[in-house]
């Protein structure tokens, strides 16, 4: 059998357990593991514990020959460089005959490369993280299971969410950056998000997304909501749930997040196309999105009005608590959109500290009929980080990818090219092993009335 | 003095009048007048009264030899191609040294021929049509009389629109389609329009732009209202109103359109951005936009709660009157995103008969301080067409261009490069001459209480 060794691109945030955790089955299984990032800093905090870890400084200029040396001194990569950089180095994998695993979106350009890996007997495995990632390895183990009953899957909604723990929350949104905050930030634009329901496709533009959220309820955590996520309808074949009348998914927010944040998308603040010159201060900033007004009124007046809301509403409440009205400098250097100036500002005011919690939250709802009854199963994960660098999103992104990295290392997989984790092989040994880390869906199965 | 010959490239919509003139003109002094369309049809239409005017068919590809062949055989080139086309003609006039003009928005690639185009001596005219075009020689005629007698400028509010005559108005919404339907279908889509009001710098995101639409009346026709174009403060530079508190432009439409326009643009129905699958009816089209509702809900009442209106409405009840609602089938073969299917219904709905009037609109107020008092003049242009070929549109679009190229013709102009009519020896002689055509403002002065 081939000697492994491991090379891990990227040690930002989401790497810190699936360093943990390769570092320590490097060592017990006697496999090279190698971390490369640009940042000499973070490799050291991450790796002092693991002196057998190997690690690499290098430029951030996505440099192809840096890469090409490095991948090509190992058997197996995985990436968790940004999205964009996925596929240069999965040609480098591609070329020098390695295995690439990564927690991201399977991109069409990446699927192109399918034959060309298959034929090669390499894995390329994307979509091994969080979400998606487990979301699809749970999903699949309880659609599988449904299915080998004889059963007839009438409907899947499918909720997740980086959010923070009831413990850490002191702040009116419920909302902490535990991800990347322009991702947060421009949520929803771009085309309209699309599901279908109950047998009817719809389409929902970015001016109604946050507009009628779904109530969602986690026990020891409480309340909360979901918007809909982009596309939902290519999930169906994936879950080969071609007919399904009903197939949703959504981003969780904390209760009363998504009435404020549409408000901020109703005066166009999260704007991204425009670059704003002439402007200093936060409230010219703010005031020069808020509609013309001859009088004195207060930003507060100004914006019920606006808003068509009353001056102690929540939602109004929660847009004041950031400080855009602030009179002070904005300082910056560069010219900003919109959104990124409201990036800058909830950055400050959104930022996790370092003991505080976070959490992750995911929910299936499935329905499905057997022998003439109805019936359905909602799945609740809830897992809570130990602090700002242990983070639950760290936990959820990491492990899945860590646990698929050993199946490749120890040869368990023996089906190739590109693909996502929807298969047993796959996400029977992956959730079995999260469950010692306590990643445990809790579900509740119900009879419906028909 | 070199005998010129005139090609005008496309006779659409926008050049009936244009011919009209240029085919007179060229007849009396003498000159070789060509025009080349896609459409022998067109042509032949167009041209039958002047059989002294030469005509081509051209091929719809955009082939560089077929331009290379017309344009190198006449002197002065007028486009009223498609914009995207301009800059293509352009750079074959300034291989064989030909003057050109259009009635375009000088785009940023046109302007980077300004050097070549002036040391060759060549006259490369821009936004010489209605709206840009009258707009810009009316606003520099008035601004530089208030100048020359030392007022002071301090607001400049300028708003144009092309609409229907009230005598061929028969449609709640009080528009049909005098121009491209697709430009009015994705009005204010992009970046938000930006303009200043009393020193405050304005955005305007598409979510708000038909929401607080600025009223405006005009003697005989009536009330109307318009919503903030693109970018007004870019054209301060060119009015020489660097420091001006209020500089706005706005699009005029018929009072109430706003509002009911608002109401597709809350829905999501003018999204260009995702092609729409799975669809037959206009109806499922349309509920696909609308919330899920479990209940058997008429679509009346669904609109009602999901934009907050009551079910009588007016602007309910001009949504209503298109018949998205309809069941019957879209019939496309082509897979059309919501804004192109809005366009195929509103196609049929705001067709122009052939003997409509149609109205264009003009409407500037400048405000302005001279020996400590205040004044306002507002100055209001109405044209109406004839028909539904000799439209006002066309009328105003083409004369400025025909009377422009008539003073190229015959070498009035001693300025070269590429440049837009605000300068005095352009806006004189066509405002005079377009006064010929009654193509006359009707200016009101008045003193403001300080």
């Amino acid at each position: 059998m081939q000697q492994q060794s491991i090379l891990l691109l990227g040690a930002g945030r989401s790497a810190t357990h699936l360093i943990d955790y390769i570092a320590q089955y490097s060592h017990k299984s006697n496999i090279t593991f190698t971390i490369a990032d640009i940042s000499q800093e973070t490799l050291q905090a991450k790796t002092q514990q693991y002196p057998w870890v190997k690690t690499l400084t290098i430029q951030p200029n996505n440099n192809e020959e840096q890469y090409e040396s490095i991948v090509s001194q190992n058997t197996i990569v995985i990436s968790l460089l940004p999205p964009q950089l996925h596929l240069q180095v999965a040609k480098i994998c591609l070329r020098y005959e390695k295995h690439l695993l990564t927690a991201s979106y399977l991109s069409e350009a990446m699927k192109q490369l399918h034959q060309e890996a298959k034929e090669k007997k390499l894995i390329f495995l994307n979509e091994a993280g969080l979400d998606p990632g487990i979301d699809h390895m749970s999903a699949m183990e309880t659609l599988d299971k449904i299915r080998a009953q004889g059963g007839k899957i009438t409907s899947f909604q499918s909720f997740c969410g980086g959010l923070i723990a009831p413990e850490s929350d002191n702040n009116p949104w419920g909302y902490k950056f535990t991800w990347n905050p322009r991702n947060v930030v421009l949520a929803g634009q771009g085309t309209p998000a699309q599901y279908i329901y109950q047998g009817k496709y719809k389409y929902v533009p970015y001016s109604q997304l946050f507009t009628n959220p779904i109530n969602l309820y986690f026990e020891t955590v409480g309340d909360y909501e979901a918007y809909p996520n982009r596309d939902s309808l290519s999930y169906r074949t994936h879950y080969q749930l071609d007919d399904i009348p009903t197939m949703l998914r959504g981003t969780i927010r904390k209760k009363g997040y998504c009435k404020a944040w549409n408000n901020l998308v109703r005066l166009g603040i999260t704007d991204d196309s425009l670059p704003i010159e002439n402007l200093s201060t936060w409230a010219e900033w703010f005031e020069a999105f808020l509609p013309n007004t001859d009088n004195n009124k207060s930003i507060e007046d100004k914006l019920a009005e606006v808003l068509q809301l009353s001056k102690d509403d929540e939602s109004l409440q929660k847009l004041l608590w950031i400080g855009l009205q602030e009179d002070e400098n904005i300082n910056t250097k560069e010219t900003l959109t919109s959104a990124q100036i409201l990036q800058k500002k909830l950055e400050q005011k959104w930022k996790i500290a370092p003991q505080d919690k976070d959490l992750v939250l995911m929910q299936h709802q499935f329905q499905y009929e057997l022998q003439n009854k109805k019936y359905q199963i909602t799945a609740n994960l809830i897992v809570k980080g130990e602090n700002a660098t242990h983070t639950a999103m760290s936990k959820t992104v990491g492990l899945p990818l860590a646990i698929a990295t050993k199946l490749v290392a120890e040869n368990k997989i023996q089906e190739y090219g590109v693909m996502i984790p929807i298969y047993k092989q796959w996400y029977e040994p992956i959730l079995a092993e999260l469950k010692h880390f306590d990643i445990i869906f809790q579900e509740k199965h119900t009879e419906l009335q028909k």
